[in-house]
């Protein structure tokens, strides 16, 4: 869930959040000169004709993959990598083979150009970005009866809502549009008066110019076809593996790789090859980050606290009860979390408030301290030119924009309470006034560091709006339920923002790009409550701290909700001392981070990363380190091709094993089960079964 | 077992032996000009010198190490591929690097010849052919009670003789001299008159010759890399493996890769390198045969026969027993055997008979039928000038081979009856009158066709011996030391005239080949005992049907023995009906492969290669499939590197693998057990087990 804090829209030096495009700042430069040259015999079409049928189709197909992709990610750990650049090659591969198919029975009456291409994007990403903001992971599911049984407070039927397919769809689309309407009025003074960065969109913006010159189609064609078999070879690698997992720790997914000691503490491979993908597209600090965090929690701290049993906490409790080791587990991972989250919130808001300040006072000053690149303002290049004529061309209503916020704010407010009860309109239109301002900052906020802290303020809706409801009333659900609202509009808001900066330099329209981005968000309403509905159907253990889908940052939302309304009365003993030293650390490692500089940072693991293994083990560290020690080598043998085809690999790699969980769902639908288990048994327990089976 | 009539020296158009040389006919006119000049310059030692110390320790590392991976083999499936590219391969490398160490610190006295590389290659496949003649996997341990106590003919003591370390060195150094001997006066007639081509052997040379040009050794350099990390990876793997063995039908060799159904009819692959080894050196059409075989086998027959159970066989017995489905396996697969080597053996003979009859009348006349290429004797060619005179120089007296001979027969004639009590002295004298005989066909055959049919002399005396000596007095004890005996020398004459025409090629001389070769062979009576031991001693269920070493060559030769002694009256239901047509057919088969040339008889395969796997199944086939398959795209995408690496590859995966049965069975001598067992249940008793595990 946190991937906008934490993956892959973080840049941290080494790696941008794109994975692919290594040098967007460094390119920026270059770049000036030449782009908008080679394009200049190329036609802009207008913006009518760049919102095709055949590039809704494939955006609707697209979404579809995406939204089963990120759902997987959510209930799995909840580490989601940004896939803008298997969204934008896999786009350009569809169409452009469709038009290469029409090209040669003669019938192709437009070319595919990199405005239309923009499109696609645009319209994947605001869909299945809703896979990620609707909260499927997080506190969406947080407030089903599965999670909440897992805790012995606040689980009374007034703070539980099960999912349902209609009430999930009609919240999506009373809340997903807000954000869309917020930023519209703001896209002139991001893009152009403030020229802000927006490294992720830029990298992808850079990626769809590169694809349609003559050279980038060859490049992309190569990538195209690395990602297309390492996607066969990851989909055929799920489909081999499902054939061994007839019951629990059955399988690949539970190879006690070293050893079963090691497996009881969750350190194993567990041979996915999503996290191995994972793993190399996001930076290696994360990765590292996410094992030295294994190894303090699964390899000293539990084991230390697991031999206070009887005395910490009680000893008859099961190990999935938060009154025992997992609630160390899942508060100390909050109390981090929640750290991390409150340093860049303020670090953020400091720099947001600093660089307007400037912003308005000079605007020929420096406003990226982070990038370290003051834009050269004084001269207006060839791009920027062309860039801004076509940006302003066709501009969308200011009144359009504001009209609609407040006919969605106002049919949301009406419609919200009949769906979350503790939650009353006043507290939704509370939030409506407030929203604005927070998605400015956090479209600022990601436009100077590429940081999204779009969970951090809905974790403030879950504090804030629970504590106003009141425990008696439902709080918990009720500060779920904001949280989704004020998630919806914040992280819409940088998205998108992120999204008209790619159009920016690829030239597509703003209206294009606006109508298709209420396109791809409706469509997100739809596919990724179905999606979700699917796996919820189709795996009956779904939310399980056990299960193949943990979804652990449900129980994490959910105790924050917790938290927030009853206070600190129910967690075990030593664990709220603990929870304040992890918190305290977060800040300290962040403030260290900070003043050491990027040369050391490097070396300093981040906070938000190292809680996640935390709660869930540090096998998923382990896959994704994997994928990292592969890049690594493959770049010590072949630095140039490990740059060109490691995004294509990971993302194969991502989606096949992504897709698979579409045929592997349906099969648990209609009743198929694997039929062989796969066990590991140690020797004793082995000699004991077989006396059994030979009996 | 059945190395030398079926595997590795089976040239079949598509390969030869050695693997890695493809070019050995085609590269033999080409070179004729070159080779000789390039190495003119160089000096030949006088062959004291070409026996060198070092050369002695480096054959006796790697007479270890291929004797664990042919004793490995043996025991597994008898399948033995021709490891002479990597005894090459690696003889080079260590001399190498060891001259390489002296030069830098100019200690150097001798540089690295490739005389000296013959030697150590000479000595090495001396040494590891012991491993193989010692019939540790066929007739020695088919004498044992293991192997005796599965079938209930002749399992009396009299019939059985448990192997023992003492005994085994005596009888193969009585026995594995003889060889030796009976080659020596042969030699000149054999590669000076004749001029037979003996194809491993010269495809030997060539890779020696080249070794030791400046851009051969580069090459070779970097095989020897190539062979090193699939060595590393192979022996990990292996390490890998054992951790999830403890107890039967666990690990990855019980991996039910095809489903449970495919498993219990032995179709699964089993993760075996070694095999992926075998199966990338072995020709395709061993392979297909094999996988052939095994679907005719256990796809088809037996589960068909299966349904006859308590109709052809009684339903009582258990799975292993001869009078049951298990009579069917061996006897079918002995009949298959039996008629394909019967069938060579005449076709070898006659060919032999008709080239030595055509040699006698006209020199000049065409003696390679099989090869295609008449010798151009007209024209001494520069190289054969060269190296005629100097393999004519250190002759090895007449008198030295016949006073050997003798003496050691007398010996043998003498001690053998002591160790075998029904083996009497005058039948081991009439096998040695007649062994020199047989000795000069098979070295004769072997030159012409590549093919070496010691194990069919082998069965010739099983059936002989056993029959003379009678079911009452140990016949079948008898037949199986006669076997030996034949075997030992008839295997001993082919290879030695090989590593003859090697030393030719590469200028060696005779008397330095002659001494490394009674070294090596001493050391092979030494070293190859003592890893049966290991292994013996370690895996207390070798031999055993269901056993990671079935041995599955013994209980056939055993079941020869019986049926040469006993008759047939022994067999299950309509077996013998069945064996008529097998036998007959595999005859019909080879006949069909004469007459249709060597075009159409790619595609027919094998009857030895697809009797195999009647006994065995078919998960070896699929390793060696997948073997076949990785070169054959390999070879797709580059068939330059596939060549030239491709051997080099093959060698590392087998002799990782084998290399790991060492410290494998070191553990298990002192009984350090694998922690983890993985199991594959199906999901009804993974249930069960599940229930019993919790209660």
């Amino acid at each position: 869930m946190e991937r906008s804090e934490s993956f892959g829209k973080k840049t941290d030096g080494d790696r941008t959040a794109a994975g692919g495009v290594q040098t967007v700042d460094n390119a920026g430069k270059e770049e000036i000169e030449s782009v908008e040259k080679i394009f200049e015999s190329k036609e802009v079409p207008p913006w009518q004709r760049q919102l095709t049928l055949r590039a809704i189709f494939v955006s609707f197909i697209l979404s579809i993959l995406f939204t089963f992709i990120v759902m997987k990610l959510n209930l799995t750990t909840g580490i989601i990598p940004s896939l803008n650049v298997s969204a934008g090659l896999l786009g350009f591969f569809f169409v452009k083979t469709w038009t290469k198919f029409l090209e040669k029975s003669g019938l192709l009456r437009q070319p595919f150009t990199r405005q239309e291409n923009t499109v696609i994007q645009t319209c994947v990403v605001a869909s299945s970005g809703i896979a990620f903001s609707g909260g499927f992971g997080s506190y969406l599911f947080g407030m089903s009866e599965v999670i909440a049984s897992q805790s012995t407070e606040a689980n009374d039927p007034k703070n539980v809502k099960n999912p349902n397919l209609a009430w999930i769809i009609g919240f999506l689309f009373v809340v997903s549009f807000l954000g869309l309407f917020s930023v519209v009025p703001l896209r002139k003074i991001m893009i152009i008066d403030f020229k802000l960065i927006y490294p992720s969109g830029t990298a992808t913006a850079h990626l769809i110019n590169s694809f349609h010159t003559p050279q980038g189609a060859k490049l992309a064609k190569k990538q195209v076809r690395t990602l297309g078999k390492f996607f066969s070879f990851s989909f055929l690698w799920g489909f081999f593996q499902w054939f061994f997992t007839a019951g629990d720790n059955c399988g690949f997914v539970s190879f006690p790789t070293f050893g079963l000691k090691a497996y009881q503490n969750r350190f194993y491979f567990d041979f996915s090859a999503t996290y191995v993908g994972v793993g190399m597209i996001c930076p290696y600090l994360i990765n590292v980050s996410l094992l030295v965090g294994a190894i303090l929690s699964w390899g000293i701290m539990w084991p230390l606290i697991q031999n206070r049993k009887g005395d910490w906490y009680p000893a008859t409790v099961s190990s999935s009860n938060l009154h025992g080791l997992q609630g160390y587990r899942v508060f100390i991972a909050i109390a981090m979390i929640l750290g991390d989250g409150l340093y860049n919130f303020f670090k953020v808001l400091g720099r947001t408030i600093l660089g307007l300040y400037l912003q308005v006072r000079n605007r020929e000053v420096d406003i990226l301290p982070v990038n370290g690149q003051p834009p050269s303002a004084a001269a207006v290049s060839y791009n920027d030119q062309i860039r801004t004529r076509l940006f302003l061309k066709d501009r969308i209503p200011n009144w359009v924009a504001i009209a609609g916020y407040v006919t969605i704010g106002v049919v949301s407010a009406a419609t919200l309470p009949h769906i979350f009860h503790p939650l009353k309109w006043y507290h939704v239109v509370v939030m409506y006034i407030i929203a604005p301002v927070l998605a400015f900052c956090n479209a600022y906020g990601c436009g100077l560091t590429d940081w999204s802290l779009a969970s951090t303020y809905g974790k403030l809706a879950i504090f804030i709006i629970g504590a106003w409801a009141g425990s008696n009333h439902g709080g918990v659900l009720a500060g779920l339920a904001a949280c989704g609202v004020m998630m919806n509009i914040v992280s819409t808001a940088s998205d998108l923002s992120q999204d008209f900066k790619t159009g920016y330099m690829t030239l597509a329209s703003p209206r294009s790009m606006f109508v298709s981005q209420i396109i791809g968000t409706a469509m997100g309403c739809v596919i990724s409550p179905c999606v979700f509905w699917l796996f919820y159907k189709a795996f009956h253990d779904l939310g399980s701290p056990t299960s193949q889908y943990p979804a652990p940052y449900a129980l994490v939302y959910r105790n924050m909700a917790i938290l927030g309304v009853e206070g600190f009365g129910a967690l075990p003993k030593h664990c709220l001392t603990l929870c304040y030293i992890f918190f305290a650390g977060a800040i300290a490692i962040n403030g260290v981070r900070d003043i050491a500089g990027p040369k050391r940072a490097r070396f300093i693991p981040l906070p938000m990363a190292m809680a996640i293994p935390f709660y869930l083990g540090a096998y998923f560290a382990i896959d994704m380190c994997l994928g990292s020690l592969i890049l690594f080598i493959w770049e010590k043998i072949d630095k140039a091709k490990a740059d060109a085809f490691g995004p294509a690999v990971a993302s194969g790699l991502i989606c096949g094993d992504g897709i698979w969980t579409l045929p592997s769902s349906i099969l648990a639908l209609v009743g198929v089960n694997p039929p062989i288990c796969m066990k590991f048994l140690s020797r004793r327990t082995n000699a004991k079964v077989d006396t059994f089976l030979s009996s």
